[in-house]
């Protein structure tokens, strides 16, 4: 048996650069790393410290003999709050982290989101290396340099830019990772099949499997070219929000619970399809097209009426919004085939409440 | 009487450039600045808010019909938690505050840190305008982009670099400041003034009475050209820490109660020469104008033992420290009446300990 190759992507965000290092070996430079600070702080949750992938991590940092500080969060979302983020900075406190510390993350998008925010805001900000350990964080939360934490009604509504130093990304720890965790990743791969016809026909081949290391790389690489033509989403980076505006409000209106961030995504795809149909974008074969893609993930395409009524409602919060209104991620048919993704579209309240009630079903 | 002109500092940091506006008509741009935004969120304290600085800076707002919310911090450290900030970032969301809104910091430095902080992380970063009311504000914690709020047992433990669209500051607000309170911001005007020998003179000239629109502008324009330098506090900027080390030992052993953070700056500054005394690198002279400087300002140069070996003790926080311990601003003498500060000085216990007997007498 071959072992697949570590890819090296390059990522940019205005002056910062660092690399992504995705494959069997990308935690290789994790030592090294280490070595080029004083101390360093691990930030997970209990349900991913047990797995083999963080142990594996936690030992090669051990060995560097700098290691200060686990910080173990509640898991998911219960560790991205703000009364987290301070028991967090005082153990960090308590373990003489400075400046010239590294905070390490390991696990999967609320551990990547909670621990940068944490490395953006202690001592006004120390450098931070992400290991995801889950498809989500791996394609979507540890790529970008967006950090933040929820406040009660609203999720991550509090936060900073912060890129990271390095992402080292090994898909092997997806062997182990429950089908629910897994599907909550598949909703980010299904989008950037959705923003790229040349990735869609790879995602259906790969069905509602794992993805293997290269198309878990090629959905990086999508994230990265958007974020460096625009890391602090003052445009085109608007783009990979496809989707997010409603499943935001899917997931509050679950009580962040219900719904996986993945199968919030996918509710949030298929409506952005629906609308911008209704809008006279596309035509009924886009919408279709979208349909089966999230299907053949093993995504939900429906929720129940009332949870789609309250979805809608909880979507004034989007963080995109202007005093206007909020502003549309969707789809425009080019031909007969093919569409393109736009941001910035306006839409009525009665194609909204239209495109709700389709998906309440 | 002719009213004294209002001067425009240009201030820059990075990429970021902005104005500050000392004078009695530094409030003048506060309309236009609320009309680029959709909506404006004050934030300021209840000892403030009465004053009438602060209603005519909210009477300037609420007539441009975008003042959204008015968030009343708990009056000094008090508002500088991350439960305030929680609260405040609710009550902005609750306001429909958007990424193109406006945070307007009106109060002294415990308000401008933690609005500004609050500026920095909703949403991942809004605009905000600082309108300094306390001299300490005026001549530091507004300018600069220095953003943090505390930790249980350490001060500006977590915060952002985050510079304001605008600093706006009228020193007519400081002719109904308290005593109390004018001395906090004392302690930064004489540190300028160690740190500049043309300042010194004018500052023993103002003596322990209110500095006039010109000496705040001389200080305000000292602080801005070392930022300006070193924006992010890798170099030069470590300078303005002057006196800061030790006075962050004293804030904390006095519970943040005991002494103003001016008079804490004030015993650091004559702990930082005497310190510099005990290692050889001035002599008596230097240290005992620096003591002058501080008394002629109405500020303490001694305080009881216990509490100067509290200081020492708690120093160890200090944001400047690296793995080797900490490091030092001190002066060193370039001929026989003048001294240069310089930055990342060494120093041995013993001669910190002796200089920590000689500050508690």
């Amino acid at each position: 048996m071959t072992r697949p190759p570590t890819v090296v992507l390059p990522a940019r965000q205005g002056e910062h650069r660092y690399q992504v290092h995705v494959g069997p070996g990308a935690l290789e430079p994790l030592a090294g790393l280490a070595g080029d600070h004083d101390r360093v702080a691990v930030v997970t949750c209990a349900r991913v410290a047990r797995t083999p992938a963080a142990r594996k991590a936690l030992a090669r940092l051990r060995r560097t003999g700098r290691l200060a500080a686990v910080v173990l969060l509640p898991d998911g979302e219960k560790g991205k709050t703000l009364a987290q983020l301070e028991r967090g900075a005082v153990k960090l406190l308590a373990a003489g982290m400075t400046r010239r510390s590294l905070v390490v993350s390991i696990g999967g998008g609320a551990v990547s989101d909670a621990a940068g925010f944490l490395a953006a805001t202690f001592m006004r900000g120390l450098p931070w290396v992400a290991v995801p350990t889950t498809l989500l964080a791996m394609v979507d939360a540890a790529l970008g340099g967006k950090t933040a934490v929820n406040l009660p009604r609203a999720k991550n509504a509090v936060g900073a830019f912060h890129p990271p130093l390095a992402v080292l990304a090994d898909p092997g720890a997806l062997d182990t990772l429950p089908g629910r965790e897994l599907r909550s990743g598949l909703g980010e791969v299904v989008k950037y099949g959705l923003l790229d016809p040349a990735l869609l026909g790879r995602i259906s081949d790969a069905g509602a499997g794992r993805p293997g290391a290269e198309l878990v790389a090629a959905c990086m690489a999508a994230k990265l070219r958007v974020v460096e033509a625009d890391p602090t989403e003052r445009g085109a980076r608007a783009l990979l929000n496809l989707g997010h505006t409603f499943g935001h409000g899917v997931e509050a209106a679950g009580g962040f619970a219900r719904y996986t961030h993945g199968e919030a995504v996918a509710l949030g795809l298929v409506f952005a399809f629906r609308l911008a149909a209704r809008l006279g974008r596309i035509g009924p074969l886009a919408v279709a097209e979208a349909e089966a893609a999230v299907a053949g993930a093993g995504l939900p395409t429906r929720l129940p009426p009332a949870q789609a009524r309250r979805a809608a409602a909880l979507m004034v919060h989007d963080k995109k919004r202007t005093s206007s209104g909020l502003r549309w991620v969707l789809p425009r048919q080019v031909d007969g085939a093919r569409w393109t993704v736009e941001w910035g579209v306006e839409a009525g309240p009665l194609a909204v409440a239209a495109a709700v009630a389709e998906l309440g079903s």
